[in-house]
């Protein structure tokens, strides 16, 4: 049986200290599922992550680490002719992280809703998805909702995190539909405090809600309760995996405190 | 006045040793054009370069390269939202080079015949244009036409490099038909072993042909002498800005004796 | 079904090119048997190889990387309170290679015939074993021979490499007797040409035998046939993970015909 | 003359962010009385070293460095056959330090009370030793004593530094005698704040005793009086050669008040 | 029409966390008038610069620089057989940053009279002059003078940083002179308060002054007000093209709200 | 008693692989004298060595590294005030050596026949000296001499190199005579096939003559016999420490055959 099955698109990260003058880079793999799903197997659960990799290096190594970390990848497709899609992220001192996105046509975003095994999400404890996937294009959004709907109909909790990143959506009307319905199907749900109005319709009691509020921590309401998290101030060492660090409003260092793992720790997975 | 006018697409590039195991990686700028405008700015030639670049970190970098070189920036355009064009190259030893295109919808193949300066290039002794450009759309292809166009009215010498990269093309056929009519136009005409056939209406006895053979060397036919040179056995240090590298079909180390500047040097331009 | 079953002690191996004068260093993992099973599974071969690591993170470094690359690992051990072994390697350039062996007491040397599962290597169509493990210890040899007892009780090809490193064995002459036992039971035998003499009882016609002869290339006798197989002039890049190069009577460039990998590819497993 | 005699192991000591998943390490060499006695030298005072290596390149790297750094060396043994004794250090960010050691059998345990010149202890100022060396083993432990007992019969002054290591003592009863044994030897005496159960006995008022309390600082007391420093907040570049940084209780950033050097310079050495 | 003209002496600049050990250093461009030109032509100014460089390497590599930055270099001067002059610094964690100065008879200091153009600075909006490139010799000196000269004829406004390094001056005295001299002549003067006293005769109320204070910030005396500005605590990354880094009395980390660009971007140029 | 006592300028050297482009150096210290005793002192040989350093980072880099590697420094100078010299070294793939250097006025060049131990050359058996020293200004020309003198009145073997470097010459002439009257003193002459010419008087039957002659080898001229030996095909690593390197006149790969140490393990040394 798997703890969380999760759903993403698997990317490769260049990274700089300034694209403008430095040889000097980094090439690691990431994406939010991505970086949830190991650090779930890490603390000891039983992921599952479904994605679709292109057939070249940067796909075998997305493979190579989710597999490395003991990630179930049996689901993985591999999309030939594609390519895995690429960020260019550039962290400067002292300025916000820009990133440029590279994933035109990428293998991820070809994700569709019959590669979602109905079975293996029904045999989950928990389904994990993100707006961010819903937000690659119509197939992947399909995917995404067949997934829920399979939850749903199997009563598997479903934990949805916003992800909201504008340059990917044609409009914000379009975010806020996609967005808000898909929040309204989860039970547990992740999101930053600057997407409190995206998903107003999901803010009701009966959901338990993480407000993730940068440095100065999270906010977790469940059982009509509300508790506050202080931020924990780490050292970021690198950012290279973490989806939510992909979007140039975040401001650090940041907090861990919403981080989907810890609420998972505490509750119901 | 310029001795040459190139136009084409200038890209970042990530080269890493094994994108499926490290992390190292380089970050450069390169394209074929770009290498031969800064190359001839190096041995005291005047040379302008003409492309579209995002207002992004990569298209400054690739700005101040060619500016730091000496090349004419003049006519360079910036194109505000889209993004400078990315490959991602792996040069494992023993291996032959392996090259993804990341370069949908960037701002290089945006650029479009109404960007072509004809008195710019009327007033230069030499425009160098290749495949590459002419395969990157329809409105690069174009532009490259509408220079041609410009040079041939105003009698300059036009330079041709055949660069067939077959991933770019819808179709052989359509390689066949645009690169032939464009080598058919060149007074000089470079062109690898393996393109000779794409180009067979070219190789008429007016025409100065310079034929890389690899390893081998390359052949020089002008004023129907034929001349080979043999290869030089260089250490191939870097191919970061080498746009014929970037074809996984040619063979290392790579001769050198064929390079556009040569051939320059030694005639026309 | 596994294709290849294997055995032996994955070990942390520090590179440095100079470890008088250098501060960088390299941290791998490593291991003959381990390189193995990581080449074959590339090749796309089942392979499952069974070892002991501590519960130490260059322990967990070694499962990581075993599982990432597809190798099965569910026969894996750890053995807490121990250290995984570990080499310190200096390859100096124009010098031999020179390496110090930290594993005394190291958990890869607690292998014992109690690990060992017979119907796993029942199950299996090839095992294969190193002179090296069965010269860590007392436990570590039983180990390899109760491996190679539940292969031949199971009709299951043995493939046996001799890996003679003399400052592990108490004399040449028990080296002699083990590692000569060892090669009689095997049907495919690998050997440096200096270990001809260690186990000649083994050399008879109806065994197959690859022999390294280095720079020179490598002889494959089968069905009373000899085949001369040229070196290869590689490049070394790295060493980390070849086990042969563990020995510093090995010259370089070496040669790579004389693999397992190939002889596997050309054969039986 | 020589102000300050002192007796160790002399280590190699590799250093990694991430022993799990990182491959860039640093090789270094190290020991707390070895990084004591280049520090004294640094500050101009006469440091004569005692210790064994191995006829290894690490070895030889222990005896450069010690020397280079004018280092009274005349008195090390070179020990055949041996091996110099490795560190394998990871320093994670947020992290206590770990350290695994692989000294089983290294040339530096093999210091025996032969190799202690008694009369060049007896034409010293001050004999430092610490609690580490006596945890080698019987012959460095009696080769700590011989030394103190020699320093004793000539009235040369004795520093004894505790460095408690649990993993290299068979039982906290036994550390505790021999460790308490040797404070009480002492004039000046260093020690953490977790080790005053250690060494009661010889917290009495006519010993000068140097409490180290990590971030807060430090104690002095001297003549019936206590002296209070604070922690000097210093930006943490490398600890690779800190003999107390290699236990994993001691917590960053570090107190240098503490260090015998500063005592030292105060006051009697 | 140039905004801002400025003349100096370019210099390489070889980087070390510790001379005494390390063999990784850093090779890059510097000099303070050099890194004002660069960051005010990124701010969108015109900027030309004049100096003399070798026909070395360094001197090509800041050529290069300055041109790639859009730095009007018409004016450069090449000196042949003469070498671009060198610094050596090194800068450790929690000490105070050392230079050694290899520029004796640099090609820098040949900059001279005959090299100022009457007619760019009478044509620019502003002149930017430090002490430092008055204390390179005779002929530099009066280079300067001859640009404030043209700049005073012309009515252009005059910016003096006074940049006062001990030892490139025979006496303080007459450091004295000749920067408060220069001072005088300023409408624009920058300074350290360490400085104030070498330039009294120019603290007078017609003129803008701006005091560096340090960690403290910087002052700004315009139009008989004062105005205090807190000093920016960013994080130092790298100072090697920073001119006033050059001193080991400025105190770390660095104010940058008296940058001359500030001035600057707030008022007259 | 010293084997092989010496004296010269010990150098810091910044190698660069591109000086106009790249940023990575790194920084060593090296001098032909220099090198050669820190090789004698690793065959065994006890040496000696004289020079002058400033009271700076580098000049402590070069006594440290000397100690560090036996050999003798205690007649080391060390001139306050001055600055250690330096070198700038770019090393470009397929291209010639360029050296920059930076020495006016450095602390090396201050060496003066003052400084010379009488006693201590008389107490060698043998003086190497070379013609770089003699180069370096009157000082350092008269100490050599002194030390030439010291040696053959107490029957001393004297080595000489000739090392000419053109650019620290005033003049050939001036070379021919300084350096033939050294080369004529010494009993042991190395030097290259282009300086034959430069010390033509010295190259008499009784004299042992050393000639390098590059990729070809060397010839050794004893006892009115001549000895080839081929060149040594050594992949060159680096050149850091070389002196004769410093030369762009030197082709690679160098040959080993003709270096002193070669000579001297084979004869009177």
């Amino acid at each position: 049986m798997t703890d969380v099955y999760t759903l993403g698109e698997p990317l490769g990260v260049v990274s700089s200290g300034r694209v403008r003058h430095e040889s000097e880079a980094r090439l690691d793999v990431c994406g939010p599922e991505f970086t949830l799903a190991i650090a779930l197997a890490r603390l000891g659960h039983r992921c599952a992550y479904l994605g679709k990799v292109a057939d070249d290096e940067l796909g075998a190594r997305a493979l190579t680490v989710l597999r490395g970390e003991g990630v179930d990848v049996e689901d993985m497709r591999v999309a030939e002719g594609a390519r895995t899609g690429l960020l260019l992220r550039e962290s400067r001192v002292g300025r916000e992280l820009a990133v440029t996105h590279y994933r035109t046509g990428s293998a991820g975003a070809l994700l569709a809703p019959g590669n979602v095994p109905i079975d293996r999400i029904a045999a989950s404890r928990m389904l994990h998805v993100t707006g961010l996937t819903a937000a690659l294009g119509r197939d992947a959004q399909d995917a995404v909702r067949a997934a829920v709907t399979a939850a749903r109909n199997a009563e598997v909790a479903i934990s949805f995190s916003v992800e909201y990143v504008p340059e990917l959506w044609p409009s914000v009307r379009e975010a806020e539909e996609v967005l808000g319905e898909l929040a309204c199907e989860s039970h547990l749900l992740f999101l930053r405090q600057d997407e409190l109005d995206l998903v107003k319709p999901a803010l009701t009691p009966e959901r338990e809600v993480v407000v993730d509020r940068g440095a100065k921590g999270a906010s977790v309401r469940a059982d009509r309760m509300r508790y506050d998290v202080q931020g924990w101030q780490v050292p970021v060492v690198d950012t290279a995996g973490a989806g939510r660090r992909s979007r140039p409003d975040t401001s650090a260092p940041r907090s861990t405190a919403s981080s989907p793992r810890n609420a998972c720790t505490a509750g119901r997975c």
